[in-house]
């Protein structure tokens, strides 16, 4: 199996583009990234998409985007599997790599979400899970992570006030992230007086819908001193998935699948949870957040929100998280989200964050999910040889 | 790379299933190919769909099918190239197994589209087409092969007549397929008198939309014997694409991606089209079986229908095509349809075709084609060592 780094990254500005259709998107992601990298072309394309079938009537994508980039009769191909659906496609991209079935590869995460003229958003986002048993009861994303807060409230003694820091720390973050769809810190105040979404979720404790595309190139780590002065090594992945379902896990509140693919890339690069220099986690809502760092080794279960309390999510804290705004403040541009968390851990570890940089960062997690955790993509990045 | 093998395949019959859900049909499949394979658990799930989204309002079927077969937990990821879903999930599989990311995988083709609620299938079939540029002034699959079609004939001087063998072939080779949607032999009388669907594309010319799903399970070659008494070696495979709209090809009688990825695999190969003994191409509709078979070199540019007139497709013949029926006779439900002509040319290689066998057979090609041509998957299988 080869060895495989990242020699490229580009991404556009999370938001609402409404003179950019998808094609456009795709574009100005993949050819920012094939800039950094300094190479013209590649040998495939792998597209993490959600929704373009259901929101624009535009499936096919992979086709679409190696066309309209220039790139025509070159292998392309979308993988889908819901909010993971970017990350899922990096893994695959990956072993098109590591097989030595390819050499150069542009993975594009994509999604554009608000020129939904058909108002099929709520339904093509519902469509993550379980359409038989769950969705037939009317139960969206929101009122399915507000259930298992709830839950999660009851079961731990914990307040919604608790959740503050994580909404609170992705926000001042975003600050500083000129592709960020929020740039505008808020107050703890802002935090509690936002409107109810699906309670306990509030405005505050939700990510917004939105478009974007984020783009990664990729080759053997043999050939990457020869495209990138910096190249970011992919020192670990994994995918694990659980079931589809919420009710149907043994506990509502752990997230198995996040457990299983965090033990399968701490194996792989041989780390523990203490060597991650930050985590870019996936903040669909603040639940999710606590969730994600218990279930991958940096809180006890219940713990997760007390990270936050603390401030040890902050850029200075022990394990900062969402460190350029994360899905709430970067934006959640669904199928996208994946490539978008990768982008912004390589910028760490080139050291080009900015105002925004964690000091000597040498190892950056990744982790991508989609559902209620049903599937649940993780990587380990580094600037290590 | 690791060279890889068909250790197991499994499919449920081509047709209506009222009674069965997208995740029973896949559970079907997949338990068939892992009996057949003799395996109990798998390493990943690949699962090549189109429209699930779309019509069924589920997504996430990677997710789903692991859940539900009894394998919650492991890696699971649904790859979309519209109509050729199906064979790009194979290849992505094979990448898998080739990487050394996985050893034993199951590749699932899977389609539901009789039940329909929202009659969305139309519109979803036309996704798979360039939603700015062709789908907007009201283009369907059947009106885009139509426009191909009438131009072929103006162009080479060819009459609808000529295409009647492709459907003849198809639909004798269907008898014999227990799994096939049709098996029943048609006339040439028939063909003839068939509706028109759009003109000159008549009922006889045009596949069946139908349910269905189609499995196989892949090893690395080193691997296999000790899984299969005939493991089917995967001797070549690629995919190329070309634009996704017609109007955008320099020629639109010309399957570009077919050729490119024909190409592809007779290098990969060794070989030249004469030493294929037989071929499952993508007969969505009788035009598609005459430029595939010019594009991947059986016969000379606006020469495919004279292959077809002069019974050189027949199972006896020089190439036989669709030794099962092919799409218009076993049926084409899409997104499982590049399975389903994988698994039929692991029959005809182990010799297990019954009826339909071709004599010696020891090397048959695939071709899965998305859209009207914009994303092309060729596989050769061997039983050759």
């Amino acid at each position: 199996m080869r060895d495989v780094s990242i020699i490229g990254i580009g991404q556009t500005p999370v938001g609402e583009h409404w003179a950019k259709s998808l094609r456009h998107l795709a574009y100005n992601a993949l050819a920012a990234a094939m800039h950094d990298a300094d190479v013209t072309k590649v040998d495939a394309i792998y597209v993490g998409n959600m929704l373009s079938g259901e929101i624009s009537g535009q499936a096919h994508l992979g086709a679409l985007v190696a066309d309209f980039s220039g790139l025509r009769g070159i292998e392309a191909v979308k993988v889908e599997a819901a909010c993971a659906s970017a990350a899922a496609a990096f893994r695959l991209g990956l072993m098109g790599v590591a097989s030595g079935y390819q050499d150069i590869v542009a993975v594009l995460g994509l999604e554009k979400m608000t020129d939904d003229v058909g108002s099929k958003l709520t339904s093509g986002l519902a469509s993550a899970a379980d359409a038989d048993y769950e969705t037939v009861h009317g139960v969206t994303f929101p009122s399915l992570n507000a259930l298992i807060m709830r839950r999660y409230m009851y079961e731990y003694g914990v307040s919604k006030e608790d959740f503050a820091n994580f909404s609170l720390n992705a926000h001042a973050n975003g600050v500083n992230n000129p592709y960020a769809m929020f740039q505008r810190p808020i107050t703890k105040a802002v935090f509690m007086g936002g409107g109810v979404v699906a309670d306990p979720i509030g405005l505050f404790d939700a990510s917004p819908m939105a478009d974007g595309a984020a783009a990664a190139i990729i080759c053997p780590t043999s050939l990457a001193k020869e495209y990138a002065p910096k190249p970011i090594r992919i020192a670990a992945s994994a995918l694990a998935t659980d079931s589809l379902s919420v009710h149907d896990r043994k506990d509502p509140l752990w997230l198995q699948a996040a457990e299983d693919s965090a033990r399968q890339v701490y194996k792989q690069a041989g780390l523990n949870p203490a060597a991650i220099d930050f985590f870019e986690l996936h903040d669909a809502f603040t639940i999710m957040a606590a969730l994600s760092l218990e279930a991958c080794g940096f809180a006890e279960p219940g713990q997760g929100t007390r990270l936050a309390v603390a401030g040890e999510i902050t850029l200075k804290g022990r394990i900062p998280i969402c460190t350029q705004g994360g899905l709430k403040a970067r934006g959640h541009p669904v199928g996208a989200t994946g490539l978008y968390q990768l982008v912004e851990a390589v910028q760490q570890l080139r050291g080009e964050a900015g105002e925004n940089q964690v000091s000597n960062a040498r190892w950056g997690m990744t982790q991508n999910i989609g559902g209620s955790g049903a599937t649940v993509v993780t990587h380990i990045l580094t600037n290590q040889g």
